[in-house]
């Protein structure tokens, strides 16, 4: 079987949720990674013959592109063998993990991405500090949202869906970290996200662990490269 | 078969758009319309026995309650007879209507909604004129995004997958029926466009004509209720 291409940036949460499916499920891909940060997405090399939306995550399936996580998403679990449980038939599961994820797309990851830009994304690319208001504003955005996602699909079961994980919980992780990796105090006051967190991260094991530290790695060799920028700069001077 | 509770308001573009599948696929289902301009979707009743998002549309299926818009086709997909041609097994159709239905959820969707919001919603709610800066700044957004639509999703065949329509054409349709029918300009320079569109129009017939016009009936009343209003108003002072 030909492999999957997938071309992803651990810095994007899709990126890395999709990785950990592809992982866990022991599909066959060759991974790509391209440089958000660089703009290596935005070139038309990338766009002819990758993805005309010029968008990460993306795949190639036997020449077949396709762009947006939750489509690559639902191809990986209607043409390779994914584990019934991260998209399980039984109990309309589907339809709950469709729910999810729609509302995902319109919220949490939303918030958790503004949060990343106004706090990370912006002051990296345009080498300043990030701008008090914007992240005050992106705070309280994810404050609500953070609030909103316990309230609507957390409850007293291990994860959403009941006693197994799927792809809405590990699609959920990935964009909490989002802002956590940065510093956003997520647990504070919310207990039952903490509990979910835990037994995702636990259920997951060294598949997100690795993923995870990878993220973490570059998020500290960025950081580390444009500070060693600005000293160089201020010799300079 | 119990029919679906299908919970609709027409001045709502997926609203819209999941009444037309299932009329066409002949699914049973009982219409209960709900007005958002009057609040009915956020009560606490319909919080909770209807929608606990307190969103449009809804449905509930045997008693199991589901929101998002997208999440419900699936489920219709899923759990009933909807001819194939909708979301088609052959080619990747479906990995190809689901890259356009998550493409729209963050872009057309967004640009639609925000251009009816700023011209027609907001100020009717608000009994106010439209804000020109507002209005301006959705309309640029607007064109911007039905430029990608073209470029992205629209060839020289038919219908987005093809020969044959699909629920992408039918959720796009809706969405750009929402700046259209409160007098956008949709087609000035995109011919590509106004085929695809009458097309679509064709294909679908009265299912189509017959919501569309309660749609624009709809419209009109609200208008009409403003506007007494005012003179009522006005007589008083």
């Amino acid at each position: 079987m030909t492999p999957v291409k997938f071309y992803f940036d651990f810095l994007n949460q899709a990126s890395r949720s999709l990785y950990i499916l592809l992982e866990a499920s022991k599909i066959p891909f060759e991974a790509i990674p391209i440089s958000m940060v660089k703009g290596e997405h935005l070139t038309g090399e990338f766009r002819d013959k990758v993805n005309r939306f010029r968008k990460l995550p993306a795949i190639t399936d036997h020449g077949y592109q396709l762009s947006e996580s939750v489509a690559i998403f639902r191809h990986l679990a209607r043409e390779k063998l994914v584990p019934e449980h991260w998209y399980p038939h039984r109990h309309l599961g589907r339809s709950r993990v469709d729910e999810y994820l729609a509302w995902q797309q319109t919220n949490m990851d939303v918030a958790c991405t503004d949060y990343f830009q106004q706090k990370w994304l912006v002051p990296y690319l345009q080498k300043t500090r990030p701008s008090d208001n914007a992240v005050n504003s992106a705070s309280k955005q994810l404050e609500h949202t953070l609030n909103d996602f316990e309230e609507l699909f957390l409850n007293s079961r291990k994860f959403m869906l009941g006693e197994n994980i799927s792809y809405a919980d590990l699609s959920a992780i990935c964009e909490i970290d989002q802002p956590k990796s940065i510093g956003y105090n997520t647990f504070k006051n919310r207990n039952k996200l903490a509990r979910w967190y835990e037994a995702v991260r636990e259920e997951l094991g060294p598949y997100y662990t690795d993923v995870q530290k990878e993220f973490e790695a570059k998020l500290k060799l960025t950081n580390d490269a444009a500070q060693g920028e600005k000293q160089a700069q201020a010799v300079k001077q």
